[in-house]
């Protein structure tokens, strides 16, 4: 099977309150991509976190003395913006040569809890993660049903670094409408052994594929996935989160 | 732009010495897939090595202590595997749990040092990853260049865990004609603010999206991209590598 990825474009400017499943249905529309059953569409975080209106106006924060601290030891960080990223922090994973590496509320290991500084409204404005990336999938998925009669699956992502290597890629932070895992065990391998080891992370590989084609800064947020067969399941993204007890670098 | 994932199907089992190009070729043929000029060819490393002689027969490898020691206290490693695994590694990153995550002379990280026992010749045999995976992607554009007369990119990948997360992605391990970063520094965001951290892991993107169609159980160890627009470069996957001095998990 053969599958493509498509750019949205034409997406306007979200902004808190704007129902986003139907601006990207519309975008879908203009951009002769409407919905088809089995679509994989792709949307970056930000503009689901700005739609839901988790965005701080950082006149509003009063950085404590830790956040002042840890500000002090970056070389680029606002003390206010630190406060926001310690709120959404869970656990401190590595705080490390102007980084920080956290564990957020639900689960997700990032960069300064995902909290975000460009395309943000405006210059003191920073964008945090959705609170409930699936639900945030659940929705756009359930507002393409309302508005094209499509069942499309959804992948909320965003754009993480990585240990070990250089360059971001995206990950898949919310999945409605599909499994995020691909369990392949029991199958055999081309000598008939067992493949022990083979649970593909398949959210995370298609939100890498469709950052291929988004471009955040150029006012693509979206992508669609047209050809790639899979199962239609509730999703949940926390099923792509190891746990802190199996993971080797907690 | 919009881009397009093919599987290649219908590749024979890989031998020592076999002209995997060449082979390739024969099989995009079949499979109505003749190369383009700006297409990707994604190939899996397992390929690659067996073409290339990179196996071991364990019948031939003794075990020092150390190896014996290290499967000790893992449950399912056979004391020759672990021998040969610390043959490839030049430094023991993480060694818990059972795992034994390694640097590899070239520099990647991963779990055993990409030592393989699935999808090897027979039952006595590992597969090692390539000697230099950057050679190889350029030995197989060069086939292609021969016989298609077409220029394409070449990724030779494999499927690697990641930490924090669950389930395996595929990443570049080798690339050859294109860069493996693309460098969005110094494009602004929607609001003219300059874009600090935006360099994507381009080849790593690609790697998994082919993951997604590749099948090395079912005999599809290689996967054409098109339509992915690219500048044409040498490549270089030790860019994708961060060195250690930057590294805040080794």
């Amino acid at each position: 099977m053969n599958f493509s990825v498509h750019p949205v474009p034409n997406v306007p400017m979200i902004h808190p309150g704007d129902d986003l499943g139907a601006l990207l249905c519309d975008a879908l529309g203009q951009a002769q991509l409407g919905p088809q059953n089995g679509d994989i569409l792709v949307v970056c975080q930000k503009v689901v976190s700005k739609a839901e209106g988790r965005v701080v106006n950082l006149n509003t924060v009063t950085p404590s003395p830790f956040a002042r601290q840890l500000a002090a030891m970056t070389t680029d960080k606002d003390p206010r913006v630190v406060e926001v990223i310690l709120a959404e922090t869970s656990r401190i994973v590595k705080m490390d040569r102007g980084h920080l590496i956290v564990e957020t509320g639900p689960g997700y290991v990032c960069a300064n809890a995902g909290v975000d500084e460009s395309n943000s409204l405006d210059d003191e404005t920073v964008i945090l993660l959705p609170k409930d990336s699936d639900a945030s999938a659940h929705r756009i998925a359930a507002a393409i049903k309302i508005r094209a009669k499509r069942e499309v699956a959804v992948i909320v992502t965003d754009t993480f670094g990585r240990p070990w290597r250089e360059g971001l890629v995206d990950f898949a932070l919310g999945v409605a409408g599909m499994e995020p895992l691909l369990d392949l065990r029991g199958q055999k391998d081309l000598n008939g052994r067992e493949l022990h080891h083979t649970v593909h992370a398949q959210a995370d590989a298609l939100a890498a594929a469709a950052g291929l084609v988004m471009r955040k800064g150029a006012g693509i947020p979206a992508a669609i996935i047209r050809g790639y067969a899979y199962q239609h399941a509730d999703g949940g993204a926390a099923k792509l989160l190891r746990s802190r007890e199996f993971d080797l670098f907690r």
